[in-house]
């Protein structure tokens, strides 16, 4: 559920008159995402998503999504375009906020994820990475091996108000993860948040690709590993082997996984399950009394994370060399 | 904010082929209403509102509500109009709710009301009234006089938390309204919930009206007090005698008031007051901690009660015989 921000009918009218697309017609407050404001804004032209960036993105980082979503679909990605006003500038003031407008996405994400789901997917990022090669910025992953510790002190002990024992089971699994993380895998652009609710289908077509405002330069099959989190397991814990073989399988047939990328995959697995329990936890803990948002359960990705620790190799993920 | 029910792709793949409407191209959560559940539905013939009825609307008042507004409709009154399926029905089941398909309407709800809105208001609710003489259903509205004191009791004198003295200055203002109510004036098929959220327009002309759900059989006058109260005062709680003139002119440019609607606005507008206190208390007092809904401040309307209450006659709204 996300609106943050109130936007005048009078403010509104200002802002699209920078913009070459016609009058309004209608404006609703689009109730998914949980850190921006996005609203379904229809003009006589088009239809468009107009977001206002809300204060947990860092307004310095607005010019690399935007410029990787025009390079992305320049490239024949499917995501949304920030679309440009008048003065060539896709990123305004509106209400306070920085604000774009962006063209509009057909598709639904999948509440129940079929194996399908996850062919399309691999093939889809595969494109979005090789896609990305050459995109002329980068920008560091902050949610990173090296940023989870301090994320885990941050939360002060309060896991154990979780679940007894927490918060010494992931500083251990820190030390493991924190020795044992790949240092020269091959890097570029990745979404890294590329959860369901973030990728559209009509059909059985992935359609496109949206929010990419977690994006940032690392080791692309670390985008795989959060995948094999986020689409993988069913709801009751299970890990579904189909489903990742076909995500990995897919992807391969688009963009080659050497060996190194291949065996670092249950490390990577388990470093992902630890960013999201620790940003899910550390939201858990520290959401204001009364929130608007209801925070996620970080046990989930406890689950997770116990699963990957129990792998011996990648062919638990359906793959080999 | 409102999405109450998630509604699955699988779901709404079905619902939809119950309809004419061609394949699903986006769905997507509204953040705006707060008894319902409303998504914007894009489909290959158009967009639509698709509803879902939550809890507190009742689902034997739904035959009511959505042949109104066929019946205004055909009558040519701007409001979404229910798509029947193939079946002919437009009221169905998804996600364990009633739910229906409307048309979607164009058109922004004023944020800032201008007098040339309150103009545009009372042509539309004059109109809307003629077009509903002749509906055949009637539905009795259950928020009215004899309602108001038990609602007060069931707060159990919370009111006073709110605001100390509450609970007696609104049982004494249900004694002068209980006995001083109108008893015979014209009635009809009132919106009884006509407030700026639920009135579209495109640059200065209404585009239509929405949010039939509070509509009953009622003195059509009352549906003019409920907006003197709604769109006449400023944000400083004073009362704009132009917005009110023009709001009642235009009304009558249409539809005929006589002497005795015109002399009971006074009454009228303290019990339209009371009406909206009355429930923003309720649910201000019962709201559960961490509610989804942040409650309306009843507060707003005890000053416009204050205001009524301080008025001698209609001349106050800038209205005469």
């Amino acid at each position: 559920m996300a609106v943050y921000t109130e936007v005048t009918d009078d403010d509104l009218e200002s802002f699209v008159a920078d913009y070459n697309v016609g009058e309004v017609l209608a404006c609703k407050g689009i109730a998914e995402g949980v850190e921006n404001s996005n609203f379904f804004l229809q003009t006589q032209q088009d239809s468009f998503i107009l977001t206002l960036y809300e204060k947990r993105v860092n307004a310095d980082d607005l010019p690399f999504f935007l410029e990787l979503m025009e390079h992305l679909a320049d490239r024949g990605i499917r995501c949304p375009l920030p679309v440009n006003g008048r003065d060539g500038q896709s990123l305004r003031r509106l209400s306070g906020r920085p604000a774009a407008l962006f063209t509009f996405l057909e598709g639904m994400w999948p509440r129940k994820i079929h194996p399908f789901h996850c062919a399309e997917l691999g093939k889809a990022m595969a494109q979005f990475h090789v896609a990305g090669l050459d995109y002329g910025r980068t920008r560091a992953n902050n949610l990173t091996v090296g940023n989870w510790r301090p994320l885990l002190e941050s939360c002060g002990g309060r896991g154990d108000e979780v679940k007894p024992g927490l918060t010494d089971f992931l500083a251990r699994e820190l030390d493991f993860l924190e020795a044992n993380w790949p240092k020269d895998l091959p890097r570029g652009v990745i979404h890294a948040d590329m959860f369901p609710d973030n990728v559209f289908y009509r059909g059985e077509s992935l359609s496109g690709i949206i929010d990419f405002y977690f994006a940032c330069t690392d080791f692309l099959v670390y985008d795989l590993a959060i995948c094999l989190n986020a689409w993988c397991f069913e709801r009751d814990g299970s890990f579904n082997m189909t489903k990742a073989k076909l995500l990995l399988g897919h992807y391969r047939k688009e963009r080659a996984l050497s060996k190194a990328e291949i065996d670092a995959l249950p490390v990577l697995a388990r470093g992902a399950a630890m960013r999201f329990l620790l940003t899910r936890l550390y939201d858990w803990i520290n959401h204001p009394e009364g929130a608007f948002v209801k925070p996620k359960d970080p046990m989930e990705y406890l689950r997770y994370l116990t699963f990957h620790q129990s792998v011996t190799g990648p062919s638990a993920y359906g793959i080999g060399e």
